[in-house]
């Protein structure tokens, strides 16, 4: 799987571009200040990659657990695996079904709760592709092709055409129409707000596009138009290049941390993290990316943060150590993070995995009641 | 609607480049020769355009009733009424509710028969647009861009690119796209037959192209590639202008019979057609059109047709009659053929609707089946 595609949809970081539209903060251990207003519909998805890393973790899982947590009770929150995107590359049919089950048993671990949310496979609800069907009908080829996922995927430049040469014998209909079909998975719940990366700002604006012309056709407000969700997500780099994000497809394991690694595991992995020659501990993104990312990974990881408010203030606690010694500090930090969840993480995908099996059917449930009310109204709408 | 849209995903001329592919021929009055055979799945569609005309009925419909009648107890019959594809173009909805009611009430007005064939609305099979999506993920771009379909729609030139400044405007993805949705329409319910005009050709061979392209993925024969249907379908011609296809969309209601038309409705149509100030009735098309159109039509309608085997001969027996009188013994046939057709349909239709609910209801449960019982092995082979 491309180093692309395990980027997700999700909490990241709020584009500074959208910051004059309604934004929404999300205050990570509050109630959300907005609690009594309008009923609130939180959609969110992630690609089915396995076991998920320190980077899923901090960059989307974490922060749907704490949205969960702090949620009021108008809101609903629905993060679906969205097994339907994955299949935009092609993928091994026993290990897609093996990232699947890893990824969902992850969510449940990190702290997800079924009862709470709608965690659901996509696959598991077909109304998402015949919503999909019914947008591209008014979805404008031009538009489409002005959208720059589908050509960082293939490794090509901004300006290149989806008939160019160079893209035509690689480019399929799926990796090129599919911000519709996310454009779908999101009006299909008519989610009122989504959490989105940088990287897909663009496709958030192409789904408000989408609902507002269906709703013109429509002559009457049937899908809703959904809002940027500002969250405070992390970005996490490699371990062994620190200039690049942590990634599921990077040759090199000792690249990223995952969520089941062992004690042993995160220590030999931090251990031979790249860090750099200057002596003592200090918090300084640019000329020192591979200690400040060791610092951050903790700092978000450590529940008492010994009462710093932001990376540069916790760095301060380990001014005085060697960086042999800041990586077992670190080492700890994520050791005992994780504990618990690799125990849940074990427990869940041991046994005879009904734990999945009932999640996964309490999730599509869940979600194929939510797109079946606004698939009601889409086909009156239509004229079916 | 637009006079290209009203052509239909059905029986009219097996293409002669088709000639040296397996060609099944459908005999019109005796069981299909190979009834001992392996089994057999037929699929058609046709667009909701309303109450049929007599290019509508003579196209398709007919030959649908005459594969229900002959059909071998190993042959599954599959008709769709596609409004999937007919949204490609805006449709007022409350125009299409209708249209779709009227389109299935005369299916069953000429004789299709529930219990019999799936007869279906094609949206309310979700999993063809699931199959469309998963479909998709392979399709080519290139491919679809010389697809000739999308062209003729827009009225571009054959060399016409999907992003030319001329088309991108105007072409949404669901135009562009919809040989998918037409294969999927195919490959779900494992036809191995497939009636198709000569403007559908090049969707059927891309039909083939996708089960053969997703069989190689899965590594396994998942989909089954149909087969061209060489029927004995009959192009019906404008009454008004007898070089082009009798149409919906013509401006001119006269141009065309409806299935429905009352006895007086028919005569006046017929009595206003086009023909020309030669002497005689003769049967020569290209010197003819109107008069050959007008033979051609009672030829097929008369269930005696005097014993002759072709319009040619069949034109023998009106030779001494003026025009006027030759459109006089048409009516007579039209109506003959239809009084019973259009009786029923005003049976189906009146009344509290439940005819047309209840064979709608069962073409959707028996249409859901055939299409979930292949999706599961598509889900599978995929990784889902």
């Amino acid at each position: 799987m491309s180093q692309k595609l395990c980027s997700v949809i999700c909490a990241r970081f709020a584009p500074r571009s959208l910051a004059s539209r309604v934004l929404t903060r999300l205050h990570s251990n509050t109630p959300s200040s907005d609690a009594l207003a309008a009923p609130r519909v939180i959609f969110s998805g992630i690609q089915p990659t396995g076991v998920p890393h320190l980077g899923n973790y901090l960059g989307a899982m974490q922060q749907w657990v704490k949205l969960q947590n702090d949620a009021s009770s108008n809101t609903s929150l629905i993060y679906s695996v969205v097994d339907l995107h994955a299949i935009t590359v092609h993928q091994n049919p026993d290990a897609l079904r093996t990232s699947k089950k890893e990824m969902l048993a992850a969510l449940l671990a990190v702290g997800l709760d079924p009862q709470k949310c709608t965690i659901f496979f996509q696959s598991d609800v077909p109304a998402h592709s015949e919503l999909m069907w019914i947008l591209s009908c008014s979805a404008s080829m031009g538009y489409l092709s002005r959208m720059t996922q589908w050509k960082s995927k293939l490794d090509l430049d901004e300006n290149a055409n989806p008939l160019d040469p160079s893209s035509k014998t690689k480019l399929k209909l799926g990796l090129f129409s599919y911000p519709v079909l996310q454009a779908a998975d999101i009006l299909i719940h008519k989610a009122t707000h989504v959490p989105v990366g940088h990287d897909q700002s663009q496709h958030l604006e192409f789904a408000r596009e989408c609902a507002a012309g269906f709703n013109h056709l429509a002559g009457s407000k049937v899908l809703v138009q959904p809002e940027t969700l500002l969250s405070l997500a992390k970005r996490v780099m490699a371990l062994d290049r620190p200039t690049h994000k942590m990634s599921k497809s990077a040759p090199n394991p000792k690249s990223r941390i995952l969520l089941t690694d062992s004690s042993s595991a995160i220590s030999k992995k931090l251990r031979v993290a790249l860090t750099d020659s200057i002596e003592g501990v200090t918090y300084d993104p640019s000329a020192r990316p591979g200690v400040s990312n060791l610092i951050e990974i903790a700092f978000n990881l450590d529940s008492s943060n010994h009462g710093a408010a932001d990376p540069a203030e916790y760095a301060k606690e380990f001014e005085g150590l060697s960086l042999k010694a800041l990586k077992d500090k670190v080492a700890e930090v994520v050791d005992g993070h994780l504990a618990p969840i690799r125990a849940r993480f074990e427990e869940i995908v041991g046994g005879d995995g009904k734990i999945l099996e009932e999640a996964a059917q309490i999730g599509a449930e869940k979600a194929r009641k939510s797109a079946e009310s606004t698939m009601k109204e889409v086909r009156h709408a239509v004229g079916f």
